[in-house]
């Protein structure tokens, strides 16, 4: 079959999906999502972020002391979930997930910002964090001053 | 051959990967990552985010003035990088990727906090943002009051 060398011109089609790696995995407390607060800041534990060790050299200027932002997996979420009740409130009408901070989203990616308490070689003592025990851990960054996040 | 039954009492394992689905993409004058600041705040212009249509009601809620969390799949990245010089800056010494913002990292998610400016069904124009023509939004988060993120 012919085919047009225009087609190899093209650019390249926006991938529809994107392969995602555990960086470190998150030891707590915390055992089951219904036990968990729904911000770090209302009264979660902290919690060991495990990062495999092969990614040592990435903790390389995180310190004791230091705020962080942690993005999970919230591997318990579910994905086909458009609209929620902000905070689980009945009374309180449907919204658009990305109006929200539901775990349940197509791609339910947490993000938690959270005071670094101890460091262990690849083990960060890390909190308050309401992610519960097991969650993957995806990617680690400084948080910028004021509105930049 | 023989199996134990205690295999399948095991936990589960953490997932090593997980599929990210792209929910919209970004619509920026920027063309090329080397043309484009390095944070949205340092004169990036505004852009049109266009999210999928069969995601519209995720975006119920969604108003014009709002400050809104973009986390974007940043692909053009490296995700072998480890450590970068913060700002691309030679003086500068190596740090790992996870204490700094670069967009080389093992999981290149970016996260971009912007203004609404305009809304036109499923097309937001939000800024300013430093994101690159063609670049695959994975998430749209509200941003919380204060140290909430």
């Amino acid at each position: 079959m012919a085919r047009t060398k225009t087609a190899t011109r093209q650019e390249a089609p926006v991938e529809p999906h994107q392969q995602l790696h555990a960086v470190g995995v998150i030891r707590s407390t915390l055992k089951s999502r219904s036990g968990a607060p729904r911000q770090g800041r209302e009264g979660a534990p902290d919690a060991w972020l495990d990062v495999r060790r092969s990614l040592a050299r990435a903790l390389d200027g995180i310190a004791v002391g230091d705020e962080i932002l942690i993005l999970t997996w919230l591997h318990q979420a579910r994905r086909d979930v458009l609209e929620v009740r902000p905070r689980g409130d009945k009374r309180r009408r449907l919204t658009g997930v990305f109006a929200t901070r539901s775990p349940d989203r197509p791609n339910p990616i947490g993000l938690h910002p959270v005071t670094v308490k101890d460091i262990n070689g690849t083990r960060l003592l890390i909190g308050p964090i309401e992610a519960i025990d097991g969650t993957p851990v995806v990617d680690i960054k400084p948080l910028l001053g004021g509105i930049g996040v």
